[in-house]
């Protein structure tokens, strides 16, 4: 595995098993390459459906899918868990956090995108976010935490504070996490006599005229009303001025009491450390050339949210989309080097379309030009999102749950944890740089 | 809540939701007494379960129950999470680790067993539990981490370490994970290319002659033969000397190079603060009276593995079924006490038997005298614990998944994960004297 190996066949190491990077490592399969997928984590995770274990419905390992898992069968293809120090592209080498190098011939950086806090060290420690799955497990203990700390007061003030859910930023993520949240009255209705649940309050917060501004504005209205219609109160128009210890303020002049504030406002590229002098887009994404090439080197790629793919209408969004077809691309083109056939044409991203789910049987869809709501789009998210969950295995638990849920208003996942930190795990991830 | 409310109907504070508290709650169920349990965590653990969770097989949430869903119809009963800082029996008040006094008429204490050291911080330091769910979620980690060092070794020697694994104490808990672990080397002929299942070694070390000491020594012979048939190493009659980065001492002069060792030889009552001049008896439970009376003090009681109860060959074994045949009887003392009817007559106990299962279709059973081994004890010890297991839910989850393991040895929950830590969370129950 060290820099000093001879390497026969050329190595292909993939920095990231994301959409981008496990796309890229199933497409190389059975190729002369040699693949290395490197990831801080052990497992591929779904990150659509990370607001679902951030509402106590699903379990961790239902959106999880062990890398060993997909690779088994793969013969070319091997797993190195390991945290990303450096990416040196004059001796083709990265170095993991343990101090290990690994060599390549080519070089796909698919490390994906992190929350962006502008350089706010106040908003990063005073806000939740949902971008990992440490995240959405610290997200949901937070939240029944406050419901039995809400449960434990003396005064209606401190109640409402305790109940009171701030989401900042309108799209998806927001609008989901919002909706998810407002079943929470159900839950609140049967097992916390001691509260009422006039007390909860959901407040999104987004900077842009509507929420949703990245789908077509017929959704984000119906989005909004229904949000509303769910007793989330949306601000549009409205920015964050500043998180205090148990108050938000607004740029309206308001003042939130809240212990609760996610931010699902801001988000940039997750670059490794080496990258430095690489042109950056929007979002801090790495500049890349029509065939996604980093700096016109031709072994280096770079796809998914890192990477700034021009599109018509700007760069191409953080989505798994682009990220999946940018990484099939990435191996078709490192197949063409290698077997010194000539490039393939530029890439180009087909669109499939976006949705976002508002809550029980109802969600917006846009697909081929075709615009959904309510119930067709909700079932069209369901499909669209148990097809594209990795394993026959989270699949089934994932609809069971569901149907469960739909029956029941449970929250089966509901339970305040803790894991013992275990020194021998944190060598692997903890030090990475990876999200 | 605080001490200053006046109480109509007597209050009966339970500390302690496992087996026997949760049983005397439930008993106590629409009696005239306000019952309060508290509990540092807010769900109920079922624990003969939680080495499945250290292997990667069963998700947490499968063997959790919320308290509050448990108690949601019984109208005289409510949940307060918190953790126990002192029990004053003069002033019949209860502080919680946030410093709220709760006061009570009659006090329960049910607050189980911890891992014993001995005093030995070394020890405690340098092994792994399994009494909790963080301790199994951290197992599960570091197992699986070991799995990953190994595969990025160099040499056989530090392969052999990583894939050592070291289990003291060779009782049911001990026998059950060991059993548990050998299913992994399928695993790692499975998914991990770069190891050698001849690399793994599992060894459980017991200072008595046999395993499973509280079984009939019949079944105690078939448990070893099968565990040995499993690959396991079993050593009887020896002693763990020190555990040091990277190796045990036995008393037998062998040194094994490991990484883990997990400690199940050493288990003592885990009491509150405030109960120092109480008599204990063995592995420091609290002498209770025949009544299970603490000191001789009519109103506090105490259960489960907390309390030494005398039986015919020396104090009932700290297991569930003592445990929950006491909350009842806790329940139906405190209410004969509240209605001024006579004291029922003393705890008696009424063994149910005991069962530990080895592996794959192995099991021991020792039932009202009948003595069963291998499938049928297997089906035995599956249909047991499906019964005792809280919810409709998670025996459903927990019966497709033994049955997807059964026919696919598959470790579904099979991730490394972290939990950021969420200080409001935190404040409910990490500073818990609760295990």
């Amino acid at each position: 595995m060290g820099s000093t190996t001879p390497s026969r066949r050329p190595r292909v190491v993939i920095v990231g098993g994301g959409f981008g990077g496990l796309a890229c490592a199933k497409k190389l399969a059975g190729t002369p390459a040699e693949v290395v997928l490197v990831d801080s984590r052990d497992y591929h995770l779904f990150t659509p459906l990370l607001y679902q274990v951030a509402t106590a419905l699903l379990n961790p390992a239902d959106i999880v899918y062990p890398f060993r898992s997909v690779l088994r069968r793969l013969r070319n293809v091997s797993f190195y868990q390991a945290s990303i120090a450096r990416v040196d592209f004059e001796r083709r080498v990265i170095t993991t956090g343990r101090g290990r190098e690994l060599d390549y011939d080519y070089l796909v950086l698919a490390t994906g995108s992190t929350s962006d806090y502008f350089g706010n060290e106040e908003l990063r420690e005073r806000t939740l976010a949902m971008k990992t799955l440490e995240q959405a497990q610290r997200l949901r203990n937070h939240l029944l935490a406050c419901l039995e700390h809400a449960a434990q007061s003396d005064h209606d003030a401190d109640r409402r504070r305790w109940l009171t859910f701030v989401i900042v930023g309108g799209g998806a993520t927001g609008v989901e996490y919002a909706g998810a949240i407002s079943e929470f009255r159900k839950l609140v209705v049967r097992e916390y006599p001691e509260l009422r649940t006039d007390l909860i309050r959901i407040v999104v917060i987004e900077g842009a005229e509507a929420v949703l501004p990245a789908f077509p504005p017929k959704l984000a209205r119906y989005a909004q009303r229904t949000l509303e219609r769910l007793g989330v109160e949306v601000r549009t128009g409205t920015l964050l001025v500043s998180v205090e210890p148990g108050a938000v303020r607004l740029s309206s002049g308001e003042t939130l009491a809240t212990e609760t504030v996610v931010w699902s406002a801001g988000v940039r590229a997750n670059e490794p450390a080496g990258v430095e002098d690489i042109e950056r887009g929007r979002a801090a994404r790495l500049e890349v050339d029509e065939r996604l090439r980093v700096k016109g080197r031709s072994e280096v790629i770079a796809i998914g949210d890192l990477a700034a793919v021009k599109a018509d209408a700007g760069d191409l969004p953080m989505l798994s989309a682009p990220a999946m077809q940018q990484g099939r691309y990435a191996a078709a083109l490192i197949l063409a080097t290698i077997e010194r056939k000539p490039d393939p044409p530029p890439f180009r991203y087909r669109d499939k379309g976006t949705m976002a789910v508002i809550g029980r049987n109802h969600a917006v869809a846009s697909v081929a030009g075709v615009k959904l709501t309510g119930f067709p789009a909700w079932i069209a998210w369901l499909t669209v999102h148990l097809y594209y969950l990795v394993g026959f295995r989270n699949r089934a638990s994932v609809f069971l749950t569901w149907g469960w849920d739909y029956l029941r208003h449970d929250h089966p996942t509901r339970m305040i944890t803790f894991v013992d930190p275990d020194p021998v795990a944190d060598q692997l991830a903890a030090t990475s740089m990876l999200p």
